[in-house]
């Protein structure tokens, strides 16, 4: 019998989902070193083959994937709730952007990342996908915070405080890139703001970079009946057909909301096996509609789920929206065995994984991957009894049920506090900036 | 000048919302004397006027009326989770009625309705309107509890372990309601589950004992389409109008769901002031469909809002509940000016209170009503900025933020404790339930 192999940790759950292969398994524990995941086993195997360095015990908890969420405008959520129950156009155009135009600013993006980035890690979100001006700003926040982050480099073809013209916003990315790419935790993609504000031309120039650096396009596509209507009448094409044909689609291609869709788009993301994210709380809110979240599953189509910004959810939990997206589909499609819990889960985090293309390295407890887990009590009295984890995970537990949670092995989230982040001087910057906006 | 009065309770909040009338008030003072309001004013006005036995200071909290869940099956809380992503019909005959003839005994029902006592008022609901058997057991928690129920006594055309017919039905009920008369939290509603469980006969005995007792009529109606397309083959009438034929609509009807509603149905409800309970994720779940509730609203029917049973839900939760209200709402108009949070805060209080006749007696911060207070934190980096308060109690906060709880001005919940229930007994008693449910 050979002595026990020493590692850096062994968490020990009550339940833990692995999510890849699917199921829940009872009283085991996740063993890790170096920072990713060498072992799941039953805690009585472990006992026998680890010497961790550190033990956590989780009688009460379940263990799952940290969550990613696949998309987001973090800095935006020091715009929580300025303007609601508005439509899309008219909160872009009379509350977001004249505010933005006077505000936004490395300073802005900077601190509303992190209080993003703070408000994420409590509730479960390891990694996110981020566009929003001033990249280097935000990765920063994200570095520090101790986040994964997918960091969009934004482009439109319209002058903002950020960049004046296509190319600037171009080399302005690229830049942040490079400014970065020592940090391990942080990836880049090309972040066309939609088909309706950029142009041919500068959609060709996104997708020359994309070929040539091996990067993602993250992109709003078919939010509104209006944009697709509009782009119809444009150009004779759904906004989809367009971005088909200038070669944006493919496996990199991670499609935002994706709520109005003709036949032919629905088999062009089949068959380019673009990934779509799914923001229901978002499309609710400001009336976009229903995305054909259960159509597009089973056609085979990678959906993960978003949250959107703070300014049109208004809260960055991916709980919640594992929830609203399974009563969505449930009653969107008339059958209430349509995204069931698991499938559900599964959005939330490998699928997640899949669309930033990350899913080799994150979205599911597997050995050989980065150690990112999130611990979730279910002994509350709001959550009992418990017949089914994963169930619970969708239908009744909250974020505020988790209360730790690992990134490449560091606890980053220790019994509901942040290791990582000064919440105080978050919270304080966040009111400051309340105070400046009014 | 007069020496302050001297009274028993003042509350000071950072904002406090009233409901009625609607709108903020900033650092504003609740005063209580004896269980009632008697005033709300200026904290500034509150030193000079009021000399409190107690003063209680909430600097970031907002300060709400208690929430009235006017729809719910306390009981089945111990159900939680058995049976998820099935539609209404096989969760009710295959899951739920037979574990429910196995199971359900008074003490079942007595630890059901602790366990959803406690979690209700932990999340700030103070007042519950609930259907379920064994009425005196479940009229039992909620008193221990010190929190207020419209009791329904259950009637049904079909046997249970509960009673045999219909007469057993209403005389067992209104035994329940004698022994519990004493309690001033409690009230009484006759609860014939739904038209397609309960005969004309029936229906017109229970349409007479609530004449002559004056109680209201709490029952499930148009449901899913099911329901109403077997109705009319049936009866060739709408389950509503049945209702309407057999004189059990009016002002103390609580019609609950409402999903599925003809032209005239609408009119009835109008023309008859019924009200109705609007439960959006139980419809969501069972994918019983979309209630027209922006159109209700319209069309001045008074809308409540409901969690219905934890079983369907999962979660006892006004504050979900009046986010997915709003949500879908906007989604299914079309509108995202549907359902303005103001309006959905008021139909998760002061318009549950009057579909529970209690309109008078609770729901908002009157003076001469029963202090019934709830005070939401709003200062965590989860839901930072604030620029509305009235907007984040529907778009942020959850019922994690509730801290404190009122009812008629003794403070049941305290700093996020519940005063009158033994929690780790309920939790206990909930495990033992779940271990003899498998």
């Amino acid at each position: 019998m050979e002595a026990p192999c020493p590692v850096d940790l062994r968490i020990d759950a009550r339940w833990l989902v692995p999510v890849d292969p699917p199921g829940v398994l009872d009283d085991h524990a996740l063993v890790a070193d170096a920072g990713r995941i060498v072992a799941v086993l039953p805690t009585s195997a472990a006992d026998v083959a680890y010497a961790p360095r550190v033990r956590v015990v989780l009688p009460t908890h379940v263990l799952i994937p940290g969550l990613v969420n696949a998309h987001t405008h973090a800095a935006m959520t020091l715009l929580r709730g300025i303007a609601d129950d508005v439509p899309l156009r008219i909160w872009l155009e009379q509350h977001i952007w004249p505010r933005e135009g006077r505000h936004v600013s490395p300073e802005f993006v900077h601190d509303g990342t992190l209080l993003a980035a703070a408000e994420m890690l409590k509730g479960g979100i390891t990694c996110a996908s981020d566009m929003y001006f001033y990249p280097d700003a935000a990765g920063h926040a994200y570095d520090s915070a101790g986040m994964r982050a997918l960091v969009g480099m934004p482009v439109l073809d319209f002058p903002t405080p950020y960049a004046t013209d296509a190319d600037t916003y171009l080399a302005k990315g690229l830049a942040a890139r490079d400014a970065l790419k020592h940090s391990a935790r942080l990836a880049f993609a090309l972040a066309p703001h939609a088909p309706y504000t950029v142009g041919d031309a500068t959609w060709e120039r996104v997708v020359m970079y994309a070929r040539q650096l091996d990067l993602p396009i993250h992109t709003h596509v078919a939010e509104t009946r209006s944009e697709v209507d509009e782009a119809r009448r444009a150009t004779g094409e759904t906004p989809l057909a367009r971005l088909d044909r200038l070669g944006a689609t493919g496996p990199s291609f991670i499609g935002v909301h994706a709520v109005h869709l003709a036949p032919e788009d629905v088999e062009r993301l089949a068959a380019q096996r673009c990934n779509v994210v799914h923001c229901p709380v978002s499309n609710m809110k400001l009336a976009s509609g229903i995305a054909p979240v259960a159509m597009l599953l089973a056609r085979g189509i990678n959906v993960a789920l978003g949250t959107d910004g703070a300014a049109s959810n208004n809260r960055l939990d991916l709980f919640a929206e594992m929830r609203t997206a399974s009563l969505l589909a449930k009653v969107a499609t008339g059958d209430a065995a349509s995204l069931p819990a698991a499938e559900v889960l599964r959005m939330a985090t490998l699928s997640g994984a899949c669309a930033l293309g990350m899913e080799a390295a994150i979205g599911s407890l597997s050995p050989g991957k980065h150690a990112d887990a999130v611990a979730v009590d279910l002994s509350g009295i709001d959550v009992l009894p418990v017949y089914d984890p994963v169930s619970h995970l969708v239908n009744v537990a909250g974020r505020e049920q988790v209360t730790d949670v690992w990134i490449a092995g560091e606890r980053i989230v220790h019994g509901r506090r942040l290791a990582t982040i000064d919440e105080p001087a978050v919270a304080a910057r966040a009111r400051a900036w309340q105070q400046r906006m009014n």
